[in-house]
């Protein structure tokens, strides 16, 4: 098979990307090693900025998202018994979008094939080929077969674990990373939301945070330490230690209710530099990885793939040859920006085993000037719905 | 000897709170264990912020400060070749004022005697008494003789090392600290500054600082580890690693001199709580230290200074009996701001050897984000102007 552009995962960055070629008449190839319902089955962030509202408007698959997304003006910090709220439409004039990623991914899935989208699901032993040539091309097997995709670009939005990234010599690239000593404990559940905006709880027991999928399905995580077992939280226990760090305002309101889903997830900081190497290009957590606090996962994805189909569009319709290699450093400055926001946000919530009193103090300290310091609201403000492109 | 306050130290901080104390007709006596030529043989900071030139126009002692001060409206962050400016008169509508910490305790010191404000120097073997009981008092000797002055409040203003916190039972107290893994290398020379206005440079060889005291007297610092030896640094040396550090911009401004100065200070912060104990009230360097960078130790003091002798005052001319228990709290409140301030411009600014890769990363897109963002320049600006009391 033959295409221009074959891209490497169908989840949101994949298809969000491959969905921006198609309305440009771009000839695009999907292939995603797992089923649509294991995709969908991925419980993941549910907070979208502009950057990703904006590409959903444009390629024309916003319908259900205006009509079911809650637009969020605020949300609050909580250091024990105060709220401190981030006013952000009022400091940004934006607001952001809760809206699943899960939803996210279901409208582009839904809409591709009347789109001209072609995604190969179920494709296993994905590789790729000579991406450093002219001719670079995927192999993978599909119900026994072996297949080849021949394209002039690949582009690898296969996340952290994927084959992408792995197809760049080491002597190339450099990998930066933090690993957090902790994780984030989730529980999904049909019960109302505790308030109608999310709460960031930095209590003396750790960090929470309470949030939601919709006004009727909660999602809320708390720290704990990586060698927590799932057995040890039955639901009761989970939502004690909840009513506890969010605050008595919050737990006041929280709705119990029995876990959807119930989950631990480490915390990472990563970037892979550069972001292309030869006729390959790297999209959302195949080049970065975020830790969830701020939820800038699926909008850095989002930026990435603004960029990216920029590059491609004008290297395919205005035969620019420069686009493509600017897409890397472009791509970067953003996201080191968002990495910053979301390091920084998880240093302010989190309890760290090796803090020491004075680090404690510095975090109540940080959230104390936060709550009087209309410019410390405004910097967070304007991460939280997104950095201008 | 009987008074209403005793105040031992005669630095910024115990001259400052005596002339205030004196100004509303309090009786103060100050003890000092060093001599005048010794304390304002002390080379320190010179950025003052309003919280300390209004206090000094309060007390009307301002008139060589007004005079001899240099307006600052801006300062500048260095990361290698770029200067990010802080335009912050521009972002708070109020600027900073540079003068040496060492010019305002001589104006203090010399209108002391006119102002009917007592300094005792060389005052051997200070000791604080009954601090928790109705009748505290001081007992020093002078000139061989054991001397004794009684007070309805003890304050003490005598620094780091000085016995008025040591008084305080440990029981009674928290101690928080932070010591960094580097100091400072400063020289003071008799040439006109690189810049008009103040440079804080993180380069890839670590922090340096470019500062002054006039219009000809030049202060610099660069950050060395704390093994460093003074004689590994003779002048030729410390000028080329400043020109280095500095960025190119400055460094072909950079004048070289001979030191009339030059030692290797330890960067700390600390706090201690609470900064009340019975009829001792702490203020400046004895309650709490913070690293030198953004200029907030004599700030500090003087903020210290305004709500202890507002408290002193209420309790001696209108019987507020509550005035003076309100003291540490209010104090500590911008004591922990401040701190916060310190600890965060250090830790932006200087090379930490257990930093690795990705942390050098985040302090880049830090600065990078403060190089591009109003909001996240105008926490800085808002801090180093000196936060509202």
């Amino acid at each position: 098979m033959r295409t221009q552009v074959a891209i490497i995962g169908a989840g949101p960055a994949g298809l969000l990307l491959g969905h921006l070629l198609r309305a440009e008449g771009i000839e695009v190839v999907v292939v995603e090693r797992a089923t649509p319902d294991y995709i969908l089955g991925r419980i993941r962030a549910g907070v979208l900025e502009r950057t990703a509202t904006t590409l959903m408007e444009r390629i024309g698959i916003a319908e259900r998202m205006r009509r079911e997304g809650l637009p969020h003006d605020g949300f609050a910090l909580a250091d024990g018994d105060r709220l401190i709220r981030i006013p952000v439409t009022e400091l940004t004039g934006h607001h952001v979008l809760v809206y699943g990623q899960t939803e996210l991914t279901r409208d582009l899935m839904d809409t591709a094939p009347e789109r001209g989208l072609q995604v190969i699901y179920e494709a296993a032993d994905v590789a790729l080929h000579d991406v450093e040539g002219d001719a670079p091309y995927v192999t993978y097997t599909k119900d026994g077969l072996a297949e080849r995709i021949d394209a002039a670009f690949i582009c690898g939005c296969d996340g952290f674990h994927g084959p992408s990234r792995k197809a760049i010599p080491a002597s190339v690239g450099t990998a930066f990373e933090k690993v957090y000593p902790f994780g984030w404990l989730g529980i999904l559940a049909d019960v109302p939301p505790c308030d109608h905006e999310l709460i960031y709880a930095n209590h003396d027991r750790g960090f929470a945070l309470a949030s939601m999928r919709s006004a009727t399905r909660s999602r809320y995580y708390i720290q704990v330490s990586l060698d927590e077992k799932l057995e040890d939280w039955p639901d009761d226990r989970l939502w004690d230690e909840l009513a506890v760090r969010l605050g008595p305002e919050a737990a006041a309101n929280l709705t119990r209710g029995p876990a959807l889903e119930k989950s631990i997830a480490p915390l990472r900081s990563f970037v892979f530099e550069p972001m292309r190497h030869g006729r390959l290009l790297l999209a959302g957590d195949s080049a970065h990885i975020v830790p969830p606090t701020g939820a800038k996962g699926l909008n850095l994805a989002a930026s990435d793939v603004h960029y990216l189909s920029e590059a491609l569009v004008r290297h395919f319709k205005a035969g620019d040859q420069d686009a493509i290699g600017g897409y890397s450093q472009k791509a970067l400055a953003r996201v080191w920006k968002s990495e910053r926001f979301s390091w920084q946000l998880t240093k302010l919530m989190h309890r760290f085993p090796d803090n020491d009193a004075f680090d404690r103090r510095m975090q109540l300290a940080d959230l104390d000037y936060i709550a009087t310091s209309r410019a410390a609201q405004t910097t967070i403000a304007e991460n939280y719905v997104g950095l201008p492109l």
